[in-house]
């Protein structure tokens, strides 16, 4: 009977995701854009070890090994540790997309425009939602996370990594999109380096940060859809520092 | 020798906002755009009375008087509360411009485009930063606020409302832009209107949301810069809700 009730059930969740993919690409497919429908990543094994080591160290004013990198010649070799929250993973630049694909089944996305659809978004902190996305020659890195800065009060933050130096990735530029519900949000930057932990990207909250009300404007039956664009940098034209 | 220091103080709070509004104006010169300096109006005197008797309304179900609107037929002469955190103030909509210009001091700019350059964002929460933008036949009013949504977290809130009933709102769409340090953040959204309470708004999280670290990168010498701009509505042409 249990075995009935699953099979009925992961039918069921199969029948939901095909019409979210389906929905999101009729959405969507008058820009001509891919839809990739991303499902959460949320092992959390180690991530309370790991975020606890890479606090320590920074208040000990000690870099964690990922910001080592600089005096390394071949960027190819440079130590790296997993993106994701919940990995413990540590390695070099040139095996890092290997392990995304082989042990995480992270995809990758060719095009410089495509839409990131994460799903169940109702799902508890921490989660994370990641693809990889190939164009203009290199590799990025798209990682949504739902976390609780302050407590009881899940965020979600969303930013673009290049899998390359940070000098490599001075040279592009990436755009975030939410539109919906009368309301649109863009955010552009330039990409981070891999090699700068994504865990203190999101602390700094130098990324695109939403609250859960506002993602619940945005998202579509526990849905919600990025559009993703990189392009090479150019110098904003109104930039206010000039 | 007090009022010596006093006087050196007030001449040096007034060469700073020179300094500043010229720097502005040279940022934003290029677009032509009108840069208006913006000082907080931080009063907290009601503010807390007040708050806890809107709590109050909504844990009982009653919506504040603000939203008792619908059925008079004259918008002129729907009751209205006035915007400001920290001001009691209640009277019909017809009278909300002439109140906020003359107890708050508030200025009018023309156009449809301008830039809001608000001043001291290191003061603490609550503080409110507003202007009066006179444009397509109507007045409205940008509301920025800095508040600690999370207690020891502030945040900034910012939000535009129409001087004017829900529906007219509906024809108008508002845009606000942050561009510094190679970072470009925008909100459009449809505005609210002044007979919706900014606390609710605010609450909601359903404006643009800084937090404080990204409030300083966008920020320059303790001053931030948001581009205005508002239209007439139209579909946003990838709404996603098509």
């Amino acid at each position: 009977m249990l075995f009935f009730t699953q099979c009925f059930g992961a039918v069921l969740d199969l029948i939901h995701l095909r019409f979210q993919h389906y929905k999101a690409k009729r959405v969507f497919s008058a820009a001509g854009q891919l839809v990739c429908v991303v499902n959460p990543t949320h092992s959390l094994k180690y991530a309370a070890t790991r975020c606890a080591a890479a606090q320590a160290s920074t208040e000990q004013g000690i870099l964690p090994p990922c910001h080592h990198h600089e005096a390394v010649h071949d960027p190819q070799v440079v130590p790296c540790t997993c993106p994701l929250f919940s990995c413990p993973w540590e390695g070099h630049l040139e095996v890092v997309v290997s392990h995304l694909r082989q042990t995480h089944r992270i995809s990758i996305l060719q095009g410089a425009e495509i839409v990131f659809l994460a799903t169940d978004m109702h799902l508890p902190a921490p989660t994370d939602w990641i693809i990889m996305h190939s164009c203009l020659g290199h590799q990025f890195l798209l990682v949504l996370r739902k976390q609780e800065k302050y407590e009881g009060h899940p965020q979600f933050f969303a930013t673009m990594m290049l899998i390359g130096t940070p000098s490599q990735a001075n040279n592009f530029t990436y755009r975030l999109e939410l539109n919906r519900n009368q309301r649109r949000l863009k955010w552009e930057a330039t990409p981070r380096s891999i090699l700068e932990c994504v865990d203190s990207v999101i602390s700094d909250g130098d990324c695109l940060v939403l609250n859960t009300s506002l993602a619940q404007l945005f998202s579509d039956n526990g849905s919600l859809a990025i559009g993703i664009a990189i392009t090479t940098s150019k110098v904003h034209s109104s930039e206010a520092e000039m």
